[in-house]
């Protein structure tokens, strides 16, 4: 007779050998770390063939899981992609440790020298779904910043992240680092996630990675800090006094170089002045790059090929060539509209008046504010942080890009010689 | 026939207004907000009469809150109080103003120049009990930093509440400040707790104080970002090579001086080989000063006046003339005993041992390390933060003393001159 799987000991196993590793990685040096990753690299190419024959294992599967022509794409992996992952560690071995840097300090005035120094978050639960890369990214970062890393991907993907998640911990092994810094939560029982986010006190954040109805029941259950946004729905805005050629080449880029991330425009938004000059050129561009275009009264009446907008269309996440477009007064109401309908994740003003960019750049609340370039912009490599665990639209802890600084806390050190509080 | 009340209607009001004041208040100038700190500060010395009758009517009622001795005299307004409310104002006001500063900026390859900049962070939430003089502190720094604040203190003081906040709200008008950007919860409805916390998209971080059964509900409900801490189980390790006199200064400052508060020590680790010098003179002098002393086997037999220590003691915060006491074999012991018991609050070590300090700040996991000094200084006026709104245990956002810095984010600025991606 089996005995019933205990989702509350496992979860116990799962946070207590995280924290054990933890605590052994937090001050590993960085050399012993940069080994790791480029070890990794090295055998995540050598046993290609094993990571391959898992991933087929999955892909013949992938069908009874009712994935669609899309998610099959995410989830296959080639040679090529194998090749990607392996020199996206070496990438992440060559960036700085952000871990010992001293970020503040000085010595008081009864001569206690106080320092603030960059260290590890510790023990980090990430949920993702059918990407296979995100386990080999989410273990760089998070190792690399001294954190253990608990991995929940989607049950699709299970045997390829097992044959990914053993090629990362045998190099562990080889490198002498705790072999459970990276463990993947190898039980599809769903009550799983459920019990490890009410362990607030054993895992210090939790990184969801997916779709916003996922995003929303972590943010509800989870008892620690949650890093994430919910959507992208970026914004641009061509001011009256735009270059109107700078303007076409930004919103065409934001639209269309690649429609199904967060940082792409889903909302067009025109000064009125431009009506009837700009606004019938863009869509005629727009609509010959196969856009689809939704509009307002305005956008309908002057230009051809537009549908009537709702207001359900300019709070929407498209991912997709579909474009809301509306005519604005002024910049006050691209304001309004964009603090009414906007995720706080991106927005652009193209303009050649200095007041309206800073007004602009003042008014707006979002993670990441543009003036005159596109919103494709807002990722960590073109930020310069080097690699990402994904882009944060909280205002808590990191906003923007989340590299390795993102994975990493403080801790105050206070040296004396015998001082007490008088 | 009265209409019952709408608790989701109410709190949609409070939200929105205070969203409305957050985007007002963001670029409000630093002169305007010291003003206000500066006139709010000068009414609430006018206004000494009225605020006092409202307090007077708040402790009428106190018995039958079955308030304790202890509570009701933090709930005791007199004129000093007030006039330490006031010079509070005052001091924030000559804190410099955090908004605007510019974190880290630069030139990308492609001419995209970048800064992250400092900025509010929108709406806050602040739940706290019945002392008074929060609600003016909260107020001040959440508007000094550029956030729209959301009270919800103790039915206990909300005369008192009242009271205060009437004065901070017709300095806000009188500043030409809107005056919803500090809103005080007047309903004692309970449901209202629950309906806000479960605005996570309407309220950006809640900052709970008090008690932790209180600070964990708050966190299993919240869907914001909660600033926080749940206890503080410090400990002060006295290595083998300490200094004696200079370790009996600190341990005593530690658990004398104001035994009430989260960075008093409650657990003091003693190195084996000071069992039979050290350990009997600190018991000893501690006993003098009215400590009552639970140890380990170790201190029962080498010192009076000792109970036995059960792990619930080494878990405990007392708050009180409470310690316990525990001789440890090494360093490595003291750090399992941190790492199983502490809180991740405030740890000190004293030690003239060099690799000791290095291994003890290097290892211990807490908000502050602290070598040769009181567990007393984890303070942001000690730490030279100015005021704070309280210390965070948390890994994220902030941790250690929370001040103006703590209540900001950053985003980020990107100008450029026509710039897509390729």
């Amino acid at each position: 007779m089996e005995t019933p799987f205990d989702v509350s000991a496992y979860c116990s196993q799962l946070t207590s050998e995280a924290r054990a590793s933890a605590r052994c990685l937090a001050w590993a040096p960085s050399f012993a770390k940069d080994r790791w990753l480029r070890w990794g690299a090295d055998r995540l190419e050598r046993e290609a063939d094993a990571i391959l024959a898992a991933n087929e294992h999955d892909l013949r599967a992938a069908a009874d899981h009712g994935l669609t022509s899309a998610q099959i794409d995410r989830l296959t992996l080639t040679r090529p992609r194998l090749a990607a992952m392996a020199a996206g560690l070496r990438e992440v071995a060559a960036l700085p440790d952000p871990i010992g840097e001293i970020v503040e300090g000085g010595v008081r005035p009864n001569g206690l020298e106080i320092r603030k120094v960059r260290v590890p978050i510790g023990v980090i639960l990430f949920l993702y779904e059918s990407r296979p890369n995100v386990t080999v990214d989410a273990a760089a970062l998070a190792v690399k910043s001294g954190n253990a890393l608990i991995l929940r991907g989607g049950k699709e993907a299970l045997h390829t992240n097992r044959a990914l998640h053993f090629v990362l911990q045998e190099a562990l092994r080889e490198c002498q680092l705790p072999t459970h810094a990276v463990q993947l939560v190898t039980h599809v029982d769903r009550a799983i996630v459920g019990e490890l986010l009410r362990r607030g006190d054993d895992i210090d954040l939790c990184i969801p990675r997916g779709g916003e109805n996922l995003i929303r029941r972590v943010v509800a259950e989870a008892r620690m800090p949650v890093l994430k946004h919910y959507r992208g729905v970026c914004h641009v805005f061509v001011d009256r006094s735009a270059d109107l050629d700078m303007a076409e080449r930004i919103v065409i880029n934001a639209k269309c170089q690649r429609p199904g991330v967060c940082n792409a425009m889903e909302t067009l938004l025109i000064h009125h002045d431009l009506a009837e000059t700009f606004l019938p050129r863009i869509v005629e561009q727009l609509h010959a790059q196969g856009v689809e275009i939704r509009g307002c009264p305005e956008t309908v009446r002057v230009a051809a090929y537009v549908k009537p907008a709702t207001d359900d269309d300019y709070a929407a996440e498209f991912l997709d060539r579909i474009l809301a477009v509306r005519v604005v007064p002024d910049l006050d109401a691209a304001l309004d509209h964009i603090a009414r309908f906007g995720s706080k994740h991106t927005d652009a003003i193209v303009t050649q008046d200095l007041q309206s960019a800073q007004r602009f750049t003042r008014e707006v609340d979002a993670a990441a504010v543009m003036v005159n370039a596109s919103t494709r912009f807002h990722d960590g490599y073109e930020f310069g942080l080097g690699a990402e665990i994904g882009i944060s639209t909280d205002k808590f802890h990191a906003r923007g890009p989340c590299g390795l600084r993102e994975l990493t806390t403080t801790k105050y050190i206070v040296m004396g010689n015998g001082q007490i509080r008088g």
